[in-house]
């Protein structure tokens, strides 16, 4: 293992470099402002994985909950000491317009749910963070991204590899030239899924299957990987459709994307088996994480194979979420566009539509 | 690290069973008998790879050379104790009928040359193992089977890794069952090409460029691992053609395969990193060799990731190679058809067509 800062190759911790790597603006810390947040949707990833992020936040705070279980948001907000009269249900949600706690909405719903609680959420003057995939269409994401801007407010997508310190390092890596000219991309990521009657498994609430749902960190990684934007797609999608899980949406998916520098991108997404891998090739060597985009454990390579493991150097939070929570408050306070805003999740959706529309027809699909 | 030995999962050293997974026929041990081998080109190859592997031969010796270049031929001739009598040029490499000694051909020639020579062994009453790729055309390759099957001699192509330790243990692992229901294949081959006057840069000497020299590996394991044959190809050709190396033939190549039973094949073939990756997935777990197919230090781990490392038992000779060579000689012994005869070779070669055009033409090819 080797600590990159101790060969010269590094950078301080969160410094600018890491910021710019990633189109991170640098911001004057403004350690006595919290932002007020509102969670939408007390699921497993609102409940389970965000809330408890707030304690690790400079610049953020939970505030108001916003659930369909009256029981279960009582006890969250005493837990997390939220006051009564800033719960919300699904009915009376617009009347978060007259909560001056609240500042941003996070919207941790099933997809099908995202554009309505966004735009709803930018009516009654708030700021808008919104769990990835952005929505069920190009044409949701569109009209989010329009109610926002009406409303003036923020609005940013939750793409938390975007402040995970080994998806930064291995960006800063590929940009840095240390693998030499950049060549080919790969990333599978899958998981095995349980539930058929899991939300996720009903296309008109998910919009599609682990493409969607797990097939977008390889997308989005084979973006901020590369630094490029795809100019054409290729993908087979395989299905057992007698699989009760797959009635309505796909297993698995693999896709093929094409870059304008000549970087070939080849990405795997299914619901049938666990992967999660991440490799960039150039002319050099190789950036390897294995796993890449978990929650924690992940681990990366530089070089010819696996022989020199490097640990990077802390992200700009406590944690991968405390970063992407505070990164929007940031945002909101200095008047900045947040380095994943809606139009980034919009990119992702429209070339997931052209994925879907290429295996489809079985052809590959040239992007304007 | 496991020996599988000890865990009851496994076979004897070169069982039955282990020969079965190949589709390797059992037969009887006839130690007495060595068939003699006459190796056509003294390049890196047969030069410095065959040849030294009769030494672990147990049914096969080196008794022939032909050579262009006849004091190399005399040098290694003396070397090997190979007599004056059984060195041969070019021009009289037909004289090869006459010489009893010779049982076998082997053509370690450039690609372009690889028809010719086994077309002539064959006329010459000759059996003949050939190196792969087969053929530049898989209308040589179809001469090649029929000239064979008129003079009533074997066919055989150079595919080691179908007698390599870790490949086999990995073939056994996947018909096994052991990562359940196969879902998605992947394989990276590629090495960086320094001289660009190498005869594999030649389009005329080599058929192609690193698909047909390295991908090769990726498109066969995806064939032996799978134990299926593609029913469609796509692929993405991507080659810097100021690069003086490759003015003549691809770069990199990405196909994807698509098998009948809905296993998706990922193959992506270079000459400009070094890649030697081999990864099979089921819906109980994965199969990953990294390297998979080199000349030595394989390694194969099986499970949810690479906790587990498998040493495979012993395959059936002392080297990759040693095998390669006596299964031949058995097969001409016992009168039995090679588990990677010439059809194998022409299999590969029609998929590497299709692969091209797939790639010229942008467009999804269904195979017949």
């Amino acid at each position: 293992m080797i600590d990159m800062n101790r060969r010269g190759l590094a950078i301080a911790a969160g410094s600018a470099i890491t910021m710019a790597a990633m189109g991170l603006p640098v911001m004057a810390a403004t350690p006595e402002r919290k932002l007020g947040y509102a969670i939408v949707g007390l699921g497993g990833y609102g409940l389970g994985v965000i809330i408890p992020q707030f304690k690790n936040c400079q610049h953020s705070k939970l505030v108001a909950l916003v659930s369909g279980d009256p029981l279960k948001a009582k006890k969250v907000a005493a837990e997390y000491g939220v006051p009564e009269r800033s719960i919300y249900n699904y009915q009376n949600f617009d009347a978060i317009k007259d909560n001056p706690d609240i500042d941003i909405v996070y919207v941790c719903l099933p997809v099908s749910m995202h554009a309505e609680y966004t735009i709803r959420a930018a009516a009654a003057g708030k700021h808008v963070m919104c769990e990835k995939p952005m929505a069920v269409s190009s044409a949701e994401c569109e009209a989010m991204i329009a109610a926002c801007k009406k409303a003036g407010k923020k609005l940013m997508i939750g793409y938390r590899c975007h402040f995970e310190p080994h998806n930064l390092e291995a960006i800063r890596l590929a940009r840095s030239g240390a693998i030499g000219k950049l060549r080919y991309f790969r990333s599978e990521h899958g998981f095995t899924t349980g539930n058929p009657n899991a939300w996720r498994l009903k296309k008109a609430m998910s919009g599609g299957g682990s493409l969607m749902d797990i097939g977008i960190y390889a997308l989005n990684a084979a973006r901020y990987m590369t630094g490029e934007e795809p100019v054409a797609v290729y993908a087979k999608e395989t299905t057992d459709r007698n699989d009760p899980r797959f009635r309505e949406v796909e297993d698995m998916i693999e896709f093929q994307l094409e870059f304008p520098s000549g970087v070939i991108g080849s990405c795997m997404s299914m619901y049938s088996a666990n992967q999660n891998h991440i490799l960039l090739m150039g002319d050099k060597g190789r950036i390897d994480m294995e796993p890449g985009t978990r929650y924690d454990g992940n681990k990366l390579w530089v070089g010819q194979d696996r022989s020199t493991q490097v640990t990077p150097p802390p992200g700009p939070g406590l944690t991968q979420w405390a970063a992407q929570l505070d990164h929007l408050s940031q945002c909101v306070i200095n008047n900045r566009e947040p380095i994943v805003a809606g139009e980034e999740g919009l990119r992702d959706i429209r070339l997931i539509e052209a994925i879907y529309r290429s295996a489809r027809e079985q052809k590959r699909i040239a992007l304007v």
